[in-house]
């Protein structure tokens, strides 16, 4: 019954493997048999509580880690919305380093505007540009740092459609490049071989009207590369996304079943 | 007074070496000094006549000669918007040839619409993705081919912003890389150690109305260096881009007068 | 006794870890000492059985893994023969996928007709080439796919004369280059400074009657560096090659013993 | 009359700009309209005798100015065959130089073997390969050298398949990749749009008896893109492949006509 | 106390984490709480001595796993001065091996005059060149081999100034690039988010008696990228620099406390 | 007679073709008969002048034209000492700019010195380094820029020892890589396949009292490919290095007599 459920939970929205380990858990942590409905309900409902809080454990973990990579005088580039990201950048500037951001706009739905607004509002120095305008601007980056949706077994990380050519550029200017994400966003189907599916979005956030035959294609998502990154700051710490495997064995084994 | 008034041209415009150029010719084909008013009215008019007589007639070949590049089959990305492009595409269109574009939107100013509808309505089958999907299509590309508002003497493009990022995607991926534009857009100050200055546009083409305190930067153009260029498609044919220089002292000496 | 046994047996043939590791095995789970000669022969033909029945699960596995990797459309280049690599594609296509495979012909030996044949002979769409034109045709290929003779502690591959060539031109196109093998082919000896001897076999494989005074070099195998290798399909999953000795720790720790 | 005749001769085999640009000197040297049949042909035929003049001078220079760049104790690799690497090799060795040779065999003609002939009867000391092997060598080679077929406007070179794969594999262990070749050898329609084809040849040269439902593609040709080619040995000297378009129109101007 | 002490010790010196790591074995392997002052002083005495075994017996074993990678007629480049390196190479020459050591001379203290004159006097034929020349001579090499300062947890290696250069001119030349290390060097506080801190030295060492208002800059260390690094030869074996974090967690565990 | 005096001058100093390009020009503007000795002298002596006239002209341009490519707010890297650097940056200091130098000490003669005195005595902001730093600072770095000794047929600059080490960490890290030089130091000998030979200098500049049996290496320049330079500051103007060979057509077309 339990696994019928998660069946369609898990179903309804593709690269989302935190919420997949969420019930991963919650259904490894609850026995598969049960006489009391009430019984099962607590069980399940504490298991639901431990994953939120290993969650919630491991986010405070990661900005208290990512913080510390921010130096006084420097200028750090992000793209779309990580809460992730932000926390960390605020949680910088309160510990009273001064820094810039670039911010990119992140068509087509302007996620950038939220991350500027956070930023902006915790007082710290904030430039918007469009996607496209993030090579031009690499050069004056000390450091580029995205959030993440899932990272696969071969350790590519999957994010926000346009991560892959900031960091691209970021590689060609050799400017490192850090992904934060818990290690909860692993995701253990990639290792048994299939795809990570790119979520496509109705065409309509990139144009409403368009002319009759044009096709619009809306990926959310792209991959990038391993050899792009050079950090994955995780609650173990920060590690080489070649280590993400063996840092979810350490950490997180029922991930791996 | 020739030169005050082109002088106050030239300025008004930054990144338009091809209408410096027109100026330029029209200086050096009209006498410097005249009694007739106007004798140097016509004179200057029939040099303006044969500088855009030179400029429809290199359009007119470097058409020709790209669309020869298009293949049945291909899958063609371009960036923004550029009447070259657009009828190089068309014209190998109505040559007979089945061919795919994809086309990015282009921000700020969603210049890629224009080049959707055009291609569109000539028939084509045109995709449109946001800029920043454009690695993420890259291996179904056969070639990318985009405009050019400025050359520089090192065999550098100037192009509008994001140019330079679907360059470097291309050259990660193999595809080449092809730019459509007369020598007459070459820049000739560049040769003497000028950089050539990128315009800035109003922010309020990002963000309408942004938080206060967030700083906008709105660069029109980036700079695609020579290295990621296969060949531009000029008057004289397709030729390496560091062979920008010679093409220009073979076609248009006053240039470089 | 033992000892001598597979001592002889393992320096016979060169570049073949799997075969030493296998011995290896049957050493650590066969007593040192004994009196009854039958029952000696009883353990070491139990271990025997159970290090063949670990190859055959790995492989079994490492085919399923790899088949999910093939997508309906796909073009896929392979080079030689490999058992792992055949099955898991004759898997695919018995899955209902249809897909193309591209086979370099493999000189000296022709291995890839062998490849050929079996694939002709399971109905999957083949391409032979000579093994020169692998980068001529890369632009086609989604990934690249090739068995293993040894795997280093460096996370490199020991395979076919060749593959180092082909992975180098996947990487050149951004082409994912998959390796396929148990991770029985670990070589230990890697980890403790040995190179790994790359077999010469005899010139008459390339030149039967060569004008007198030409040498001839046949090595067998090449080594591809992992920095180009996306993922290794192994039994515990597609992982990186850097995550090689990880793995290998946590499946077959006798190994490393 | 010469025009249909010319026509049909350079339609019969593809990929061979300089016979194309032979006839075309005959074209535009010899009178479109003519009375006297005799005086005709003694008008070609001393036009043909001229060119073919420019085509052994031209090849004696390149031999002289390629042999040059051999030194003492240098390994040099060599993919295919062209007389005019045998002929500069062996001018070399006879100029007391002593050297070593790694020659591919070239499949599927084994074109190689031809060349392993030449050297060894000149007493160069001489060593075959399977194509395959070239990368596994590459770091004894102090610099390869090979011919072309064609070069084209963008100073890409059009040689026996399997060139490129050497200059990317000479690329990648920043090793001098040189072709010798007359500027004879650049073909005009490339700067005009046009592709240079790729003559396809005959399937039985690389399996004759292969099994049903196989496909097999012989390409005769690959492109070796500019940036892997350190530079073109030439009747003019040594120069950068961007340069070739410039040094065709100091000394062949009616090539580009 | 013994805290304040460690501490003190710990913060005189930037970059050593060899040391810290020895700290943090005492301070791990003796109890917080004591009376008797003599029971303390001989359980520090004695965590004190384990920790120096574990690291001369590290030492003793990558030296016998690095000699193993010299191969008779190699040309071996190093850089700067480590005694593990000169000691492998001097183990290799007395199990017979023959080759040949480029040594830079390591501005500003010239510590390669040290182990030039190390090698020197156990026979091992030597040559020196300034540190700028390192990339001229890249292509005699056949491996560089170094010694490391510090391990981060993403897989860089922290060493005298100028390594990373090495690394690059090696990595451009696909040179295998060595880094022989004992893992008690990896720096735990990178894992937590810190930057290793470069030591500046005095600036006397570059220039006595400097011209008035000339700066100097003399950082002691730079930062050498696991992406250019072959292998770090440790007492596990060689592994991948990725792995480092895993041969830690396997060795040392409390290194990770 | 003058053709065996400029014959021994030629002789004495390798890699200097000015020095050759300037006895090239008064053996091709002096008459190779003459009967009275005075007027030959008058002839030669007006030709010498010429030439040092051409170069000093050369170079007041190279300096205006280079000045023009330093910004206020750069950084800029240099190495070894080069006049036309150090007036270049004078020249762009004098025009009010206000920009930072990182000099590189330049082992083993220190000529870095003498670059930062004329530049701190100029008023200038100037950082010395020792050479190993190069990459260390290279992020901080707009643009490198130095002279050169010889720029080859093929687009290399050869200029001292370590340069091109600094253009490859540059081009590693997108920044650009500038030359100044004038068109007179192209060296016509390499376009006919001579290597230009690398000058050795004594050994006592490296250490001066060695151990006995260390060799030692001093060779005074190295080669910087074509592809590491983005352009080449000229009479002409701002250059790619492939365009050499034109510009040189075209300024001084009897260096390639």
């Amino acid at each position: 019954m339990l696994d019928d459920g998660v069946h369609k939970l898990v179903e309804a929205r593709e690269t989302e493997p935190m919420l997949r380990n969420g019930l991963r858990y919650m259904q490894t942590h609850t026995p598969k048999e049960w006489s009391d409905r009430e019984a099962f309900k607590a069980t399940a409902s504490r298991a639901s509580a431990e994953i939120v809080g290993h969650f919630r454990e491991s986010k405070r973990r990661i900005v208290m880690i990512g913080s510390r990579r921010v130096r006084d005088g420097n200028t750090i580039l992000t793209h779309c919305h990580s809460s992730a990201v932000t926390e960390t950048l605020i949680e910088a500037h309160m510990q009273g380093k001064r820094f810039r951001v670039i911010q990119t706009e992140t068509r087509p739905k302007y996620q950038g505007r939220i991350t500027a607004r956070e930023l902006v509002e915790a007082g710290i120095d904030t430039t918007m540009i469009v996607d496209s305008a993030a090579r031009h601007y690499m050069k004056e980056i000390d450091f580029v740092v995205v959030g993440s949706d899932a990272i696969t077994s071969e350790g590519n990380v999957i994010n926000k459609i346009g991560t892959s050519q900031v960091a691209l550029a970021a590689n060609e200017a050799r400017v490192p490049f850090y992904v934060v994400s818990t290690l909860l966003k692993f995701d253990p189907v990639t290792i048994h071989g299939e795809y990570e599916a790119i979520e496509e979005r109705e065409t309509g956030e990139i144009w409403e009207n368009p002319p009759e035959g044009l096709k619009i294609r809306n990926p959310a998502f792209d991959v990038t590369r391993r050899d792009y990154i050079h950090g994955i700051i995780t609650e173990e710490g920060i590690i080489s996304p070649h280590s993400i495997l063996e840092a979810v064995h350490r950490h997180y084994p029922w991930i791996l079943g």
